[in-house]
């Protein structure tokens, strides 16, 4: 069964991090939601990581803000593939996030979605975890045609309201 | 058999991207490099992406500077996990191809890493097949623990170095 | 007779590119609005630019946010004139979608405007026309002469204003 | 005859703009390269964009560094279609006249191109040429056909090389 | 008696430099508040700048936000001083016109203040204005004077406010 | 006993760094908040800081927004340890304030936290402090211990919460 | 005499600093260049500026880098015109000086000029005196005249060269 | 006796760093240099930063590049004040290693100096330890005076030499 575990650095990433959630739903993923901090918990987040693998996962999404180390701390003390989701805060619209987690210096990746782009972390995940469990292959090529269909109908929709403009 | 894409906007990108495929090759992972451009030769990009799956690929990997639209085209035209690099050309020092790369909207994810960060894409490129073929796992490890010694020869000798100064 | 192709790439972009179609229609000039995106209609979107021309169309005007590929995927399939249009998102302030959408590679190029300048993309593509419907040079001499009739109220009104402070 | 003014604001700025003469020259359009500046010949830069319609250009392309005002300066006085090329200059990495040149206030539209993509200029100038002389659009698609050429045969050179690594 | 052209490129502009008017009242300087566009009224704003000396001005003070080429499109017109103020808008943040503003190539120089410093814009203009104007100058004094006052209150207050924390 | 001057240059950054004080009141450390400008009362902030020593102070908390020279021209006249805190204005979202003040030349040292992180700022102080009064150790390792529990309590709370979505 | 003070932060400034002194003397105004850091000397420095205008000087020019708080602080112990000069050092090409510079907070304003603008500072200047000494206009007029016809000249070069590309 | 630990995430760092080293000697404080990362080595920079204070050291130095997490990890295993180096790489002007030091949540902070502020760092170490070690007080007071003394000889020297220009 594919498993994936999110860690988030703070429980007011919460409302970002569920939108990863609901994917993970959507294609039926096992998920472990936990809030772990690189700085504040150090020790359980490096333990969580060392284990993650044992415990049966096989990709870790991590989220964070400001100087957002959680990714890469994460990611040092696994081998699994460790997705990192910067998390805008109150200052600098998010660019410290994206800049901690996606500039990680050469031995240790980690693998960057866009700010607050928690949904597509979720669809990142299961695109690695499609290359072992095949069926979500499938499933991804499903929820393609879904998005596809979603804009045709905007189209239909909007090229007919804007002649009415 | 593991087995990686790597697709470069333009030849000019190839001696940043060769330090990726120094790291498949450590790793025996059989690799693929091809020069598709987004945006000069659109049809033959998509053509590659639709057909890397079946072509046998788990992974791809895309380069590309400025407004690089790459790695996204790929993204768009397969399930497959692909890793994007932006390349820092001559203006703005890589940020126009990193949020190119990184700031995807939602529905199709580019697992984005370092400006000029190619040896980490194929890094992460073994952490993504290693979840599908357990070997790599084992290489991960020890390709940590070189990394590890490598670390703590190069603190012997500062240690030393610094104390003459 | 003059006809504009608008593409935004979700509809969430219509409420800033409506400015754009308000211009086209204030020339009289025809247009057709859709919704067509980059990464999840990409088969669609390039369908589009390729029969753009064919289609009776002189210029496309293409909106999008954040990694914003989709003016540059349109001008890849097309050899009319493409104006993009970088729309503000969530994040970073729509330096992103400006970086994505100005920054074309050598062969490629987008006409850029400003960060939701919808007006001016609309007033673009009418200077552009007017290479061709000469009737339309006419009509932009009235509407900069209205432009300035309209500063030299605000004058009377500021400068009247401004002494009562 | 298609005709094309091309102004930069300083003759240090004509090493980068050559490149956008080649392109007119391959494509047989007539042309003018003058230097006139925004700020120390204002009456001369007026002028002539004033004229430019009168004196049979189609298109003019504008080159500035720094706070570029001549793109806007110009559109200012024509209505013709102007295109602003973002010339990078010792500090801040051409960022400056980026956003001098694409923030345009409504009203007044630029098409901008990359910072230094003198070339894209020109392709972007015949691209509007060509909805009135229908011949360019046909040596645009070669044109096309020709850049799709040189891909395929860096692919070929490429990922021959990159079996040898 | 001294005299201060105040020049907006839009009535937009306007209550963040009454902040600025302000200053002058209070100091007891002359001034025309006018809305000239670089863009829209290119000929009034040129108009406006060559005779501002013979209608007595010393200063000019130009406030404009996005790609703001008022300030040197004055300065390019004039002898006297000119003073730049960028103003923020939707987008940016002001940086775009803080650097349309202060990057200035080599000749025409724009005395900038900060993004949206009307006040400031002000005082410095009673600066200027101090060295031919002396009485000015004890008045900038006093205001010096009045500003330390202003701290020193805040001080007391705030320094025991801290202590009920 | 540790005693922790506090400094801002407005009365307007007090709501912030009352997060400061607060961190100083839960270590009894003393305090002492002011206002005092780099700018506006200029001879007043070099005598504090020049006083500070004396005064029995051993650290000095400075912080101050825009262009803000408060905590270098405090650490100029003083060889008490200064932290510096960015803080966020109306425009820039904070990047001039940080700029400003941890961008110090040579020789002079500012020891600068993240824009608004006045609560950061005291426990820095508390950590410089505690090299010289022990118990203050104690206290820092208590309050991991306790963010620690926090972040642990939020983890069974966001765990649970997780699988309900 | 029109007497203009000019003051760096640090000799490694001279060389950026000397475009500046060599504007002065073609206008035949009269200059002092010292070195005096805000950081370094701040005493020197304050007493520099508080005696300037006793002193005979109208103007003060004050050029620094990375956090530089020379012009700020010398603009507030002084009532004269300061100018400042961001000098751009080996990091952030210049943007930590111009902020730290043109950012001033509400009170004390410096009249601030591009990066490495020091030429353009000059000039500043003497726009400033020559509304006190009425000859400097003149000049003005003529330097302006001066850089027009060198801008003609190119201009005659250019558009030659160009057609033998 | 004072010491100091210095850790560096790479022996690339360590030309930067021995700027620091120099100036703890020329104070007579003890230092230890060691390569520690916070990816490659994640235990053993955790157990030094634990032991750091056991093992005599007052202050921890920490320099990185580019997501640089090193300083922060440190400042989450000790209750010593950790002060943070940002080093430049070879992109985005060592931006990515400042805002991943300076950005630190709330709870742990790091003392961030300036992009390759290495000198910096080493008097901010020499700061904090005075206040525990009284004679370092003496001897900032001397060094402020060599600076002092230096920036007065550069004076002497510069206002000669601009005479003559």
């Amino acid at each position: 069964m594919p498993k994936v575990a999110i860690v988030i650095g703070s429980s007011s990433d919460f409302p970002i991090i569920s939108n990863c959630v609901k994917v993970l739903k959507e294609f039926q993923v096992e998920y472990d939601v936990r809030v772990l901090s690189a700085h504040r918990t150090p020790n359980e987040a490096i333990e969580y990581a060392k284990m993650a693998k044992d415990n049966g996962f096989d990709v870790i999404i991590a989220a964070a803000g400001k100087a957002a180390h959680l990714p890469g701390v994460l990611a040092s003390n696994t081998t699994l593939p460790v997705i990192g989701v910067p998390i805008k805060s109150s200052t600098l619209d998010g660019l410290d996030a994206l800049l901690s987690i996606v500039q990680m210096p050469k031995g240790i990746p980690v693998a960057t979605v866009a700010i607050d782009g928690a949904e597509n972390a979720g669809l990142l995940a299961i695109r690695i975890l499609s290359i072992k469990y095949g069926e979500l292959s499938k499933k991804l090529e499903q929820y393609s045609e879904k998005m596809r269909k979603e804009v045709l109908e905007q189209d239909k929709k909007i090229s007919k309201e804007a002649k009415e403009i």
